[in-house]
C-alpha cells in the first residue's frame, strides 16, 4: 500500500509553485515556475534513489533499477504544466503517484524484475504551446524533433528557446526505446464517477480531438460614421462561428463537444470595427466518422459567414488526434488492481486526451481514473479526496508491479 | 487665402510620428509618440510667435494676440491621438488647420479683434483610455478633474500618471473661461460627401453615443470533459451579445450604428471553457430616444442571454453623449465660408463624437467637415486630398476671421 498522506503532502509542496489567489495552480509549459517545479520532482526522484534523465522535448525520465536492469522498465507519469487558471492535481497526480510508487517500493524494499521509470511529459496542456501532448507525441513520433521544438506561444517564443532558457533540453534522443509498458494516472476531470460513487475509473480509451486556428479579416473603420451595410466585422463573423460551433455539438450530441477557448480581437479598440479576429475551436468526439463531419460542418459555416459578411478566412486544421482504445492487457491489470483492493470502479473513456494517448502508440499503456470534485478541472477549484488519490495510486503500483514482473 | 502645401507638409511630417508599415499611425494618447507629437506642434506654434499654455488635462493653447486681448479667443482645434490602426488625418487636420490659419494670419499681417487660439485636445480617440473626448469633457465641466485624471487605460495606468509621465500635466486650471466662438475642421470619417461630390460638409450637428462595459462570468471548466449542458461558456454568451448588438442596429435602421470593438476572453485557453469575457458596446443613434430605447434593448438581451447561460452580469454604462446641435451662427459662419468660396458643400450632421460636441456647452461651435477617400476613418489607410483638406482650412480661415471681427 502506498503512503496516501506522503502523496498528499508532496502535491500541496508541488502546488505552492504558481499557487494562484483563488486556490489553483497556473504553471505554464517552460516558463520559471515550471522549471521550479521540475526541479522539484527531480530532487525528490534523487532523495529516492532515481537516476535522472532528460531528452531533447525536456521529459524527464527517473528511473529506479530493476533486477535485470537491461528489460525495458514499466513507466508511470503525466505532466507539471498546468492551464493558466489550473488546478493542483491535473497532471501533478500522475507525476507524483509515480513518484509514491518508487517511494513505497523503497519503504518495502521490494525488487521488481522490469526497472521503474516516473515520467514527465512537457507541455501536455497544449495552453502556452499548441497543440496538446506535443513532447509525448514526439517521443511516440508523431511529430519530429523539429515540429517539437518549433511551437511557438502567443509572442512568439519557441519550446526549443524555452527549454534552452530554463535548463531542461537535456541530451537523451527522444523515443526510440523500448517500454514494456506505460500506466497514467489522473483526475477524470469530467462528472461521472463522482455521480456514479466510483472510486476508480478503468480507462479503456479516449475521444479524437481536431483543433482549428481561424483567422478573420475584415476592415478597420469607424463606429459611428460607418453605415451597417459598408462594415466588414471580423468580430461579428467571429462571433457568428461561435455560436454555430455550439450548435455543431447540439446536432452531434451526446457525445460531441466543442468550445472556443481562445480569442484574440485587432485593434480591439471600443470604437473601431475590428478588422482581425484570430479564434482557436476544439472539436471532440469519441467516433471519428462523426470528428471528421463536424470539422466539415465547421468549415462550411466559417465559409458562409465569411462570404455573407465580406470577410477572408484563413482556416487551418492544426491538430488532429484520433480516438484511441488502450492496450487490453493493460486495462485488464488496471481493472485487476481495483477489483484485488475492492474499489467501485466502472469502465470509462476519457474526453481529454493525455500523455498516454500518445505513448499507446508505442507500448501497451493504460490509464487510472479517479473522481474530482464536481467533475471539474481547467479551474482552479479543481478538488479530489487524499482517499481517492490514494486509492488510485494503490491501483497504478498493483498494475505497474504486476507488469514488472516475469 | 492659406498655404494648402504647408498645411499638407505639416500633416505629413506629423505623421512620421508613430508611422505604421500600412501608412497609417499608432500614436495613442499620452504615449511617447504622444508626446512627441505634441511637442512638435509646440515648436512649429511658437516659430509661429504662439504663446502656449497647459491645462491640467493636458490640452494645449497656443494663442496669437488680438487687438484686444481682453477679448475671449476665437478658437480652433482638435486632437493628435490616434487609434491603434489609425490614419494621418483624424484629429492632426483639425489641429494643424488651425496652426495654418495662424500661419496664414501672420503671412498677410492680419491682425484680428479678438485673440485666436489653436488647441489640442487629450484623448479624443477614447481608445486607450475610455470614454472619448474626455478633456474637452472636463474643459466643458462635464467630467470634473479627478474623473479626467482617474481614466485608466487597460493596463491600469490613469490618464493623471501619463500625464505627469509625458510633462503634459500643464498647470493651467481646466475650462472656466470664455471663449468667444469654437471651429473644428475634421475629415468627415463617413462617405457622404465624397458619393455626393461635396467639398464642405457644414456640420450641423452630431448623433448622440451611449457606451457599455459588459463582464460576463462563467465558470473556466475543461473543454474535453465537461458536458455541454454543464458549461458555463463566458465566450458563448458574449458572441450572442455581439450578433444580437448588430441585430439591435438593424432594428433601428437606417440611421442607428452598433459595434463591439474591443473584447477580451479569460483565461483564453484552446482548451478551457472561457470563464470571464470583458467587452465594450457603443450605440449610437442621432435620435436621443431611440438611442435611449436601443440601450433597453441591449439590457435586455445580456440579461437574457445570462439567464440562459447560466452566466452572471454585469453590465455598465460608462459613456452617455447626447445628441448636441451646434450654435446657429457658427454653422452659418460655416456655410458663409463655403459659399463665399464657392464649394460644393452640405449640411450633415457628424456619426463621431468630436471635441467640438463639448466645448459646444460652453462656447457658441460649429465644425467643417472634408470628404475621406471611400469614407473610411480608424483605418491606416484613411486619406483625404490635398485641395479639400485646403479648402476645409479656408473655411475655417473665414469662419474664424469673421467671427474675431468685433
Ligand atoms: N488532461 C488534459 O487536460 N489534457 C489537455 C489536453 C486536452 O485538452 O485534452
Ligand atoms: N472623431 C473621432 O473619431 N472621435 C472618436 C470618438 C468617436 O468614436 O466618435
Amino acid at each position: 500500500r502506498v503512503n496516501g498522506d506522503r502523496l498528499w503532502d508532496s502535491l500541496m509542496e508541488m502546488a505552492k509553485i504558481g499557487a494562484t489567489e483563488k486556490g489553483g495552480n497556473c504553471r505554464l509549459a517552460l516558463t520559471d515556475l515550471d522549471k521550479e517545479g521540475r526541479d522539484l520532482f527531480v530532487n525528490w526522484c534523487k532523495e529516492a534513489g532515481c537516476t535522472i534523465k532528460v531528452d531533447q522535448m525536456g521529459n524527464i525520465f527517473a528511473r529506479r533499477p530493476g533486477k535485470d536492469d537491461r528489460l525495458p522498465p514499466v513507466m508511470t507519469g503525466s505532466h507539471l504544466d498546468t492551464q493558466p487558471t489550473g488546478g493542483k492535481f491535473d497532471g501533478v497526480y500522475g507525476v507524483l503517484a509515480g513518484l509514491e510508487v518508487i517511494r513505497t517500493l523503497n519503504d518495502f524494499n521490494i525488487e521488481t524484475d522490469a526497472p521503474i521509470e516516473a515520467s514527465v511529459w512537457t507541455n501536455e496542456e497544449g495552453s502556452r504551446f499548441a497543440p496538446a501532448m506535443v513532447s509525448s507525441g514526439v517521443f511516440a513520433g508523431v511529430f519530429d524533433l523539429e515540429y517539437g521544438h518549433s511551437r511557438a506561444d502567443l509572442d512568439g517564443k519557441t519550446m526549443g528557446e524555452e527549454l534552452e532558457r530554463i535548463g531542461y533540453k537535456g541530451s537523451e534522443p527522444v523515443g526510440g526505446r523500448k517500454i514494456r509498458a506505460f500506466f497514467e494516472a489522473h483526475i477524470e476531470q469530467g462528472p461521472i464517477l463522482e455521480a456514479e460513487e466510483k472510486t476508480i475509473g478503468v480507462v479503456t480509451g479516449a475521444q479524437g480531438q481536431r483543433w482549428f486556428e481561424v483567422t478573420m479579416t475584415g476592415a478597420e473603420s469607424h463606429a459611428g460614421t460607418t453605415p451597417m451595410n459598408r462594415r466588414k466585422d471580423a468580430l461579428l463573423g467571429a462571433s457568428k462561428v461561435v455560436t454555430a460551433v455550439n450548435d455543431i455539438a447540439m446536432k452531434y450530441a451526446p457525445n460531441a463537444v466543442t468550445t472556443v477557448g481562445l480569442m484574440q480581437v485587432s485593434p480591439n479598440s471600443r470604437n473601431t470595427i475590428p478588422g482581425e479576429v484570430f479564434f482557436a475551436v476544439d472539436l471532440r468526439n469519441p467516433e471519428d466518422e462523426a470528428l471528421s463531419a463536424m470539422a466539415a460542418e465547421l468549415k462550411e459555416v466559417c465559409e458562409k459567414v465569411c462570404a455573407e459578411d465580406g470577410l477572408e478566412l484563413d482556416l487551418k486544421e492544426i491538430w488532429y488526434s484520433p480516438p484511441i482504445a488502450f492496450d487490453a492487457d493493460c486495462v485488464k491489470a488496471v481493472r485487476g488492481g481495483a477489483e484485488s483492493e475492492n474499489f467501485a470502479h466502472r469502465d470509462i473513456i476519457s474526453g481529454a486526451g493525455h500523455d498516454a494517448c500518445y505513448i499507446s502508440r508505442v507500448a501497451p499503456t493504460g490509464m487510472i481514473f479517479v473522481p474530482c470534485e464536481d467533475g471539474i478541472s481547467h479551474n482552479e477549484v479543481e478538488n479530489a479526496t487524499p482517499e481517492d488519490l490514494a486509492a488510485g495510486c494503490n491501483v497504478l503500483l498493483q498494475a505497474m508491479v504486476a507488469r514488472a514482473t516475469l
